[in-house]
């Protein structure tokens, strides 16, 4: 008989935290009658016994709000939890505080909502026996183990909003503009939010590119009467022919600066080999803010009601997904750890060719 | 071999109709190198031989518009044409004609883009023996034959807007705030945009309320704090004791006008049951129009892109449909005349459950 | 020497209530280092002694915030309080308990922010010997003593915005469509999100119609090959033959209910004129939430930075106000009261009609 | 008797450019008759006589489109015009040619739509004996002749948005939030949006900033218990203690790149100085793109009315400009090339402080 839950956020921030925290909220003491107490700033929380006693007014008016009422840590890892004391770092493994924390609460499941490595501590504490159940967050919807991720649609209709934006001043103004988005990894939002913002050229960091390339597809557009492009690059898009530098460190440089990063980079190439003017706008964290579009608050409310069912029918040790249109549930040990790429053969490439769009390659 | 293919837009507005025209008109040229007849204003353009030749810088800028660049009819049926000649108005078969027209033009194929009206006379064209496409639209979500159309998600977004709008307004002055949107058949719009925004109570055309369990819900929302509550309402919505009276038909009135709809019966029946101010909003036609959210435009592109590809596979009398997350083709046939209705005791209205929506039942 | 200030909000919800209160209490509270009591309900707070104590973190994040913290009431007039007992509604002057509570709390001065009931009010607490400062608030902008009112140019926006997405509609399906916006007296959201949208019909409160101009004027641009028309109504305007009925009184009905607004009676007289399809939308409260736009949270925290200044240097019984660009006081006895419609001769009409827009006289 | 005008829009985007073509065209056309030629492409069009013949169909539906439907050069100067051939760079004199364009269109007047680089030759033409008439355009606000220019606010908008979409990120993560805006001389964009954004910090052109400063304000707000902070800085703001290296000048750097601007110079010494992880997001081109608001809208339709009727009025050699709530002129001899910044003892940056506002100062 469950009796009492816990819950925590962890990891970067993420359109549809807060719609998942209501609708556990909600659904478990609202129909459940459950107890639940969140913890504060993800693990470091749990670690330090920091919570609240949720009432159900506390997640009111918060399903079209972004962040997390919350907080969270990027990366607090309990089992190598970093300290600091004198100046000194150490690390240090705390897990059997959390395993006593939750004893003393008399916590019966703990949901633990996070991106992949808040799901492998999740795992690593459900090896230890701890009653857990995940629920998968990632912005860049690279989790294998479920087809999307809540936040992730939000983060594309940010930067199919700032391509369209860019499109009518490119058309007026004969430029060539560079979106920079988020995708360290994966592709995902530079690949959806290029098809859906009809840009020319997308670069991602399944397909490292061809500068070349680019610059063919610019004339080519130019000898159609297409005076202006607009290049999507997610910011792991890298040339074919070796790395780019793009961090911070300028050897030799007197004062060594911040670099901009993979999309000034593109730029200068290109203006050096078109002579054309070239502009760079770089989203950065306003991909992770904001309130989530609809998509979003169903996805992250179908996540939380369904974490709390299956608490209710003692599946533990899982996470909730999604597959094909149906929330299901899979292994926190078989979730872990796989990245989810960009299909280079896939339909998505396919249906961006077909309709245009140059890949660099 | 395809040397011509034909395409128009029929039915009512939707959100993404100029992005399947766009995908159509770039994989059909540019990928394949054939030429694209667009007849203007659904049928009537076909039957009228009204058309435009596309070239490639037509669908240039179009992506993220509402509309349709080659203009809609709503009621137009080729097998039974409206006719009208000194006031008289007469009803024609005039398929035969655009059999002709299409011959004419040495069109090898038509993508015919429209709801279940414009696909029957797809379908009953390609009884005919003319070699034809469709694409479904329908702003409802309601055609059985595909898991999701374009537009709607646009539609849920203007409707969950709305609701966020008027929550903060409720929730400072204590109002009951009634959004009524489309839906005539089915609630999906409704349904959705409800979970999204947090709706208190949502009322379905599947599901007949009575006033007086929506009374009880605003009852008891009072009873814990909350002084305020959100109705989204289908236009199709009805109580269970019979119909609602919601058309022009005021009997024995001196000057019979138009009444408001159901948000405004609604209304009217909550302030005299409870005394509570009662404001209504009806979005109309606003859930037709706008930019397309990039879900919808890329879902335009899908399939705009996949009817080419059905042609150039030579698969006629096919509609192109999402499944899962797969786009695929089904017949004519069996797509057109079935309605997709809310499953009153599917997932979604169990998610709302549990967050704890009211249905009115 | 001021100690401690009180501050209510009064009358209808109006975008950037919350970013007045928010300058209020940062100028109070940080660079006076005042006490701030904060009212619940508009007046009834005051009359109740219903009120919290501000502590600088109440007003984080709520400077986008549609709504206002404190609540607000429509109605509640201290010189004429509203009491209901036992069924029975009796009407008393409450004003002198206003007067104790704000000796009790000994504040030095109240803020009393509101449209025109909530400044009458607070003009009759100054002539009463109470210290206080009015900040106006009317979302319809109609105030004679300020140029323009905070939310107003959001509701501009709100009602721009659904200009936006019902043209696209209106022109791929040759429709004419009606929004009614709100504008009981003066039409200033019609006339200026007219003017922004681009509508081809104007009607105002302040020019009464003819519906055969309007006909004429649809008709007109059908002959130019534009087969639509977007026509933008406020609620209050009226035809030059006499009033329209819009209210329930439908008489010798078997069940009398609410109509539509003059949006809907338009409508219908366009469709009988023309045969014209005519779609109709009612913003209602939508006008009234969502997040201010930037106009109105640098107005409103001019506003409330003014207020408190006035305080300081002790000008009593006065209202901040806007003239051109600068702030500025006048006196509350000049100040309410006096409606500011829109001048039938001014700019802003001239440059309409300039652009061709009708306004059915 | 004017029979026919000329139009072009010179320099840099911005929103709002359409909506006064529009107005220009359906005033000329529909008002007085006169015939409208618009050169394409700035000046550049005016010198290589590129241009259209309006009809009044050609300005449909761009009053809420951003850019501009003639297109724009930036640095074209007829009296000193870049010619290039076989790769050589030449300057040249070609007023001229245009003189003689004009003449031979038998244009009656010049209406040049642009910036200071624009109006500086609409001046030079007007000492040749030229009929011209200016509309100022600067996205940054910064002329000196005109209260507002249109693009403005709409870029603030996008600023304002940005903000917010950091906020709830910023805050749920402890992070400090660095939003680099446009404005390199003047930081209006910066000012507005910053206090229409709640920023902590706001650094302009016009104050340089003392990074400790900035420090000290991050260290206050964390010891009021929050734990993030949001910075927006202008292009142009620069330190008290001499200049930051933004561009591409890294020498001795095998491979010199280019940099990032003053966004990513500030986040580092504030990473440096704090340990706090500091994030960046530059705007870029964004701000000169997208849907106008309507008041942009509005003022962009009062201009180009009000440039019409200058026109007809025979009031050559002037530009329209805002003063207050009112459309004015001012002689293009008084107007050109006069800036006007952030005046830092204004009422803007008093306001700014009295709500807890930093400048780095």
């Amino acid at each position: 008989m469950i009796k009492k839950i816990g819950v925590l956020t962890g990891g970067g921030d993420c359109p549809g935290l807060n719609a998942v925290l209501r609708a556990v909220v909600k659904t478990a003491m609202g129909k459940y009658e459950w107890e639940v107490i969140g913890f504060k700033d993800g693990y470091r929380g749990l670690v330090m016994n920091d919570y609240i006693k949720f009432n159900s007014r506390d997640v009111s008016g918060i399903l079209d709000k972004g962040g997390t009422i919350l907080g969270s840590s990027n990366r607090d890892n309990p089992f190598n939890f970093r300290l600091e004391k004198d100046g000194k770092v150490e690390y240090k493994d705390l897990s059997e505080r959390v395993m006593d924390n939750v004893s003393m609460h008399e916590i019966d499941c703990m949901v633990l909502i996070g991106g992949d490595g808040t799901l492998t501590s999740a795992r690593d504490f459900a090896r230890k026996g701890l009653k857990v159940v995940g629920v998968p967050k990632t912005i860049d919807n690279d989790l294998s183990a479920t087809d999307t991720t809540f936040g992730f649609m939000t983060a594309v209709e940010t930067a199919t909003e700032a391509i369209d934006k860019l499109h009518s001043t490119a058309e007026a103004h004969h430029r060539v503009m560079i979106l920079e988005v988020m995708g360290r990894y994966a592709g995902w939002i530079a690949l959806e939010s290029g098809i859906a913002g009809g840009a020319d050229v997308i670069l991602l960091p399944e397909i490292p590119y061809n500068i070349n390339s680019i610059v063919d597809k610019i004339a080519e557009r130019k000898q159609q009467g297409k005076l202006f492009s607009i290049i999507v690059v997610a910011e792991g898009a890298k040339p074919k022919d070796g790395d780019v530098v793009i961090s911070k460190i300028v050897e030799n440089s007197p004062d060594p600066i911040r670099l901009g990063g993979i999309g000034n980079r593109i730029a200068d190439d290109i203006e050096k080999a078109t002579g054309h003017e070239t502009r760079v706008t770089v989203l950065g964290h306003l991909q992770r803010g904001g309130r989530p579009v609809p998509y979003d608050r169903i996805l992250s409310t179908r996540y939380g009601v369904a974490a709390v069912e299956l608490i209710n029918e003692g599946k533990f040790g899982k996470m909730v997904a999604l597959q094909g249109n149906s929330i299901t549930d899979v292994s926190l040990e078989d979730a872990v750890g796989k990245l989810k790429t960009v299909d280079i053969n896939g339909e998505l490439i396919k249906i961006a060719r077909s309709v245009g769009v140059g890949f660099g390659d």
